[in-house]
């Protein structure tokens, strides 16, 4: 088990009356436990926690009147560190894949795999079939894009990315599940929390289904696998903003934090963290 | 209670082992009812039943070997019309809306709310909230766009129809979600069978969320509300397609059909239709 | 005649042996006369004087080694203002076009006239043909878009302006012209300096073919035209960069002015241009 | 010399009164000579000649009433073969380029090199440069491309091609062109006649300009360069349509049709044939 200190701080400058649906919290999984948390709103406000979607994200609605408003999360989480002997890790045929897995076999706003199913075959449909192709897809990734904040936008998708050849943490994780559905394998987006994340900030990164489990991957490598905390999951970041608001209201300041709260596991990377 | 007979036959040409995903039988819904059904395959082969994304569409998934292979799908189905006073009807409150609506107001593969949001706020901002307002939303599209069968394709997006101004049920219905989406009205994509669609096919309409429930629209018109039978649900057409394979299988025909069992009920249109 | 001082100075600092190809300076139509002209480089370097295009645009092209280097264009122009009397200007029809001209009615990498065709004939398709026309479309795209800097970038185009509805003064002319050669009125786009302009910088706007001649147009209205001085004219900003550099150097300060020499003639607005 | 007879016949029915521009008489170059000529326009209607474009292409426009309408056109050409020896040829720098190639750079509508620079660069951004360069890049558009009537339609671009790798010879050409362009080299797209095309139609193909002058590429390899005659050139498929045409009429057929006069010349493939 690993333990993890995560929090953030949003703040606001409502302008008129404003409903904010937050996801910021930790998600609950099998393989992450909150050992305890705190969400506070100054000023108070009444707060309706939702769960969204298939995998129950949680979702804080808070309505709020004009007014400096601010959010604060804090969290102890205890991770499970599955390391897995990812040389063994074969992908799931189409025939025996769960129900609740299929639709992440879609193309979605953001990763259009539909577009980019092609160019996935040929240069990755030759590659032996298991962990290692996915791991293949985000090296290439990692290898073909740069990292460059500034250079992409809210409505840059996988196929602009293909192109362009830069993006961010969003980014990098849309073409490696584009290119993970290209090749038929289901591929899902998180956010979350990353440990020795620089600069600091809410992450995005992804997770493939292999042999009958989500596995993991974050290919901008800015955060290892073993540090990150999952917030939300869906088809890609469209599901999982840190905050959808409707009225008027501008984002003053946010800090996002995360570490160990003990010293970091001594793991070789990359390592396969397998989570449900 | 409407009672309505609806059937398809697939014929499929199957070269290689072949992994079919089917989506083509009637929805399990309070609105509508299935009296009876029988889903054929020839030659038999084990089918799955499978329940896939929040709704439960009905996927039905068969593994099938080199050969000449077809489906055969025959229900008859009880609707339930609900005709509502549509001009009471008004719109839900992000503040109120149900957790599992939020998704339907994020921007999809084929629906593009984000890059249209800006367009549906100018033209439909203003309007009087409520069921006449997606009404106006659905008459703009049916004004505007020329049905063109073979004028789009797979790929083709609500933006890109926006633009050219051509389509099929398929691209109306896109069309449709992604405006109201913009205009902050949640809004979903439905397959199913539709009486007296000529040619005959399986459809393609829309719901939209409103005052706490979701009421059908066809902007294309080629159907009435009343003879419209949900197969499946999802944000958009990636969700519902009506066939799905992995391997190798060519169509070599379809046909669809759906009539009303009596004489068709006397209503007149547009009549408003909600269902869950 | 109108009398005016145009100039700008580029500092650039140049990494490695860069080309350039400057496009700064005052073109020379029948409309627009240089009284006198100053193009000085610091340091000195040998620049050959180049005439690109069918209209002859004049591009500066120098090679420099690595320096801190600077560019300095000053000039005095004087411009012929032919007050038409707009209401009579009629269209050209395609079978009496110049030559020249049927190029300009070709979609271009940022006005895809077409595929924004049927948008334009739906909206502007049933005015009276001429002038009021041209105005017609420039009004809806003042009306439409809002003038955002940093909402675009060097990728976006016409068709994505009129979905998003943000943009700069290229974008609008870009629109602009887009949508004119989509109701088959021969357009182009000019780059130039502007009186009064606010903030200061190089300006972009277009020129509409009607009854045998060029009209400027300006959508933006953020310029008179009597106070617009033609750089280069091309088909959309890809062929008027004021500056393509092959090598490296980077740009490190811009200034760019235009007055009248006199006082500004007294014209009532929007006057109708007509160039050569 | 090689000799090549060449052709084409267009039926129109036309509905209402229509203004044709012709493209689809043989260019006048200094590599290709004209030997003899017909162009007949049955009914017998008025012909002008128009040069069109920094080229000069030729752009015959015709008004023509509703009528059964064909258009003939036959010719003799010599071709001018020079068998370069093509590991010899550079690329000319920047520095150097003539003015009237620079527009040859920029990006344009079907071709969109400032999408795909970057992509160009990684990909061939390290090969020797010269002729050798742009016979990697066709081989690669040929080896990753499948030639696909029907795959594509008048709206498709380079990019939209990298991605989905099916085509036609326009589609080809364009992606080789953007990718000339991405990585410095002056391209232009080329429609003409192809000896032994099959099926026989019109065909798009490319010229880039290496050292000094402009070498032709097919990266179809669907025809041999040596039976290649130009009809026009511009910037992409854009500038030479063979029909564009402002009123209301259906083209009903279309034939096509280039051989040798005499024996094919025994020439081994891929030979450089330089043009001007």
């Amino acid at each position: 088990m690993t333990e993890i200190h995560i929090g953030s701080t949003l703040q606001y400058d409502v302008r008129q009356r404003t409903v904010f649906l937050f996801q910021i919290t930790a998600g609950l999984t099998s393989r992450q436990r909150v050992v305890n948390e705190q969400l506070n709103f100054d000023p108070f406000v009444e707060v309706e926690d939702c769960q969204v979607g298939v995998e129950g994200n949680r979702v804080h609605r808070v309505i709020v009147e004009p007014c400096q408003f601010s959010v604060n999360y804090q969290a102890t989480v205890d991770l499970k560190q599955e390391i897995d002997p990812q040389t063994q890790i074969g992908e799931s045929k189409v025939a025996e894949m769960p129900a609740e897995v299929l639709t992440y076999m879609n193309p979605s706003r953001y990763c259009e795999s539909d577009l980019l199913g092609r160019f996935a075959f040929e240069e990755f449909g030759q590659l032996e079939r298991g962990f290692s192709r996915v791991q293949a897809i985000c090296d290439w990734v990692y290898d073909h894009l740069d990292y460059t904040p500034g250079s992409t936008n809210a409505t840059t998708t996988a196929a602009d990315v293909l192109l362009q050849r830069t993006g961010v943490c969003r980014d990098y994780a849309h073409l490696a599940i584009a290119l993970c559905r290209g090749v038929g394998i289901p591929a899902r987006y998180l956010s979350g929390y990353a440990v020795d994340l620089q600069p600091p900030d809410y992450h995005g990164f992804m997770e493939a289904f292999l042999d009958g489990e989500w596995y993991m991957f974050d290919p901008t490598r800015l955060a290892s696998t073993v540090g990150l905390v999952r917030i939300g999951v869906g088809r890609d970041a469209a599901d999982v903003a840190f905050s959808t608001l409707t009225g008027s209201a501008l984002l003053m300041q946010k800090n996002v934090w995360a570490n160990f709260a003990e010293s970091k596991p001594n793991l070789d990377e990359p390592s396969a963290v397998s989570t449900a």
